[in-house]
């Protein structure tokens, strides 16, 4: 992509309603653009990372057997009546409603248990047609009342939510241990493994946990109790009565703040019984499905690793996310340079390499070398009449001070 | 992909409100699942083909420069008030509102114009900065008073809207025409280039014509005249004060029946007035941005494919959307045919051939050979104790009568 042509342009102002380092960086450098509090634009640059963190999850997911699906944001009322979710006084609360014909009641989906469950209904009769599990990413809506801190917290946002059907306890315990594994490949993909943990939360009526992923992060809103041990945790709600490491014991826990960046629940019979949905198990006798679902938010996570991955000068993205391999900048009055960088854009993008040129004329180098921090891809290669002088391209990490100088010939073998 | 593990299976009875063969096929194919009057779950099947054919568009739209960034569905009704849409007796009235913080109205985006004008004024400044174009591929919300025909009416369907902007008429006018080939290069891959129209509709205020894609459809609830000296049309709506080819100025056009797959708009200054979106021209002159609008819908065109590619025994796929490349069936009581298969499946797959595999034991031939047809993937093979006494495959195109044996050991040279 030519610099020049990309839609979306760094700014040097930061804006005036940024809250936080995501929501400031993320809009300073073109990522994003607010459309009202907890609603966000995502430019070029943005829906690059967002579309990469999304494919992570997807091919965690389908690791695991999940099947891709997609439901709507519209969905009638009455779903939500038959579990009773539209009177339940939080989440009930954070419903946008809107009416369809004739004035029916409707819900912008805030999570999909109530559309899920009916769905795969339809397809599951007996025990031949289980376990099962579907996913998908979409966005949700919640009218939060305190829409915050950028992409960590919005009133419509990006969400893969993925939903198990199983015959027995036992098979859909052992599922959830697997998705839990897939949830630590995908955190270790996006380069934040080491500082999440799985901790410990409330399991309301049906278990007697379930599961956050908490990241730690001094923004974050948690605090978590961290087995330095084990790398669980166990957070603030139930501490009192689970004061000590669920899995080894130990005593010795460390407050921490931290942000959550998944949640996992064994729903149990929750959503089946309110649906009636039942299947027939190998001795003919109807028994409800047991189920557990999987959250994780894509949006989300481009804001949590925008916090944690940062200097002073802008973002520095993780290879996997980053929205460009390559940003390659030319510099200089005379075409020299450029005609050099266009030929190694040429040859970068033919051997699969994503290149963000910086092309412009009229721009200063140090205004690029700004632009090209703020953006934060991985790596910056630069051609200047000095660095061709020595028939060579400047190349720095993003995460790395110092540059080294490369024989053009020799970058092709780099990459 | 297993079929045995595949979300979303088929089913012999047709849905009984399904009013057009799209909703009934689609349904029973096991590609899509209604939630209500136009709003519809897409099954993993159904996901593979609606990404296919976004996929198609978006490279079309990349290759004119497009760049792709994405929307929200929430946006203050205030835009709207600026552009006095909300007014409109037409559009404003199939609104879905919301409230959102303090009872403040909210508008489910029916259309992006009044998103996309102010978001792209927050980086153009000058006419160095332009031209730009922007495109997305997200969902519109909108309260249609009939939503019917499945895929092709919905409340809540998929399009992709791309918006140009221009110095000049002159500019504006050149892209355009540029995108107008663009869009005939979407139908050429889609598998409907002939039969679909460059249709002349009504311009409105700021130009003489806008331009819709008609496809010929016997369920169309469109009236097109068509040239067939230039294959472009003329719509009902100016036939009357167009009643010759505006190309070749032919009198003798012939009245058909067609489905809108897309159209395209000259809104000049309509949307930069209303939101005072100026640049500086080269003269230092504030002048108001020129604009221009594309639309299409891949759901829409999901279901006008489906309509067009079908038989009495169900949907008849385009390689290009196809949401596998061979589905392959293996057959028998004992488990031969099913070691051959699974090694076939496995070596396909090793090539990046996309494979349906139904491995269902229980199930009889008829039944899966049913099922085959009704999914409509364009490449059927059939490995059974029959077919591998001969040392063979059995391949079987599903637009054509005739299958043919070929020898296994040659069957990986096919693909």
């Amino acid at each position: 992509m030519l610099y020049s042509q990309l839609f979306g342009k760094t700014s040097k102002t930061a804006p005036a309603d940024a809250d936080c380092v995501n929501a400031r960086l993320l809009t300073q450098a073109g990522f994003i653009s607010k459309q009202m509090a907890g609603v966000y634009n995502y430019l070029p640059l943005g829906l690059r990372v967002l579309n990469k963190i999304q494919n992570i999850v997807r091919e965690e997911m389908n690791a695991v057997g999940g099947n891709e699906i997609l439901m709507p944001t519209l969905t009638q009322e009455e779903n939500y009546v038959k579990t009773g979710r539209d009177q339940d006084s939080g989440f009930g609360s954070i419903f946008f409603r809107t009416e369809g014909e004739n004035g029916s009641k409707l819900v912008l989906n805030p999570s999909h248990e109530e559309i899920v469950t009916p769905l795969v209904q339809k397809y599951i009769f007996s025990y031949r047609d289980l376990p099962q599990c579907v996913y998908q990413v979409q966005n949700k809506f919640r009218n939060e009342p305190r829409a915050k801190s950028g992409l960590l917290r919005g009133r419509e946002f990006n969400m893969k939510d993925m939903y198990s059907f199983h015959t027995t306890e036992d098979d859909m315990n052992k599922y959830y241990e697997e998705v839990k594994k897939a949830y630590m490949k995908v955190y270790a993909r996006l380069g934040i493994g080491d500082m999440t943990h799985l901790t410990y939360a409330s399991g309301g009526v049906f278990s007697k946990y379930s599961h956050e992923f908490q990241t730690l992060s001094d923004i974050g809103e948690d605090t978590i109790y961290v087995c330095e041990k084990c790398h669980v945790a166990v957070n603030k709600e139930i501490i009192e009565e689970q004061n000590q490491c669920p899995e080894c014991g130990n005593q010795d826990l460390v407050e921490k703040k931290s942000v959550e960046v998944g949640n996992i629940f064994k729903l149990r019979a929750k959503y089946s019984s309110a649906f009636k949905f039942n299947f027939l198990d190998e001795d003919g006798q109807e028994k409800p499905v047991e189920m557990a679902c999987y959250g994780i938010g894509p949006s989300r996570l481009m804001g949590v690793l925008t916090e944690i991955f940062h200097d002073d000068k802008g973002i520095i993205w993780p290879e996997a996310v980053a929205p460009f391999a390559v940003h390659l900048v030319a510099l200089g009055k005379d075409e020299t340079a450029y005609t050099e960088a266009a030929k190694l854009y040429n040859e970068l993008q033919k051997k699969g390499v994503s290149v963000l040129y910086d092309d412009r004329r009229e721009v200063s180098a140090g205004a690029k070398f700004a632009d090209s921090d703020l953006i934060g891809i991985p790596t910056r290669l630069v051609i200047s009449p000095k660095t061709l002088e020595q028939g060579s391209v400047e190349i720095k990490k993003r995460n790395e001070k110092d540059y080294q100088l490369i024989k053009t010939a020799e970058i092709g073998k780099i990459f």
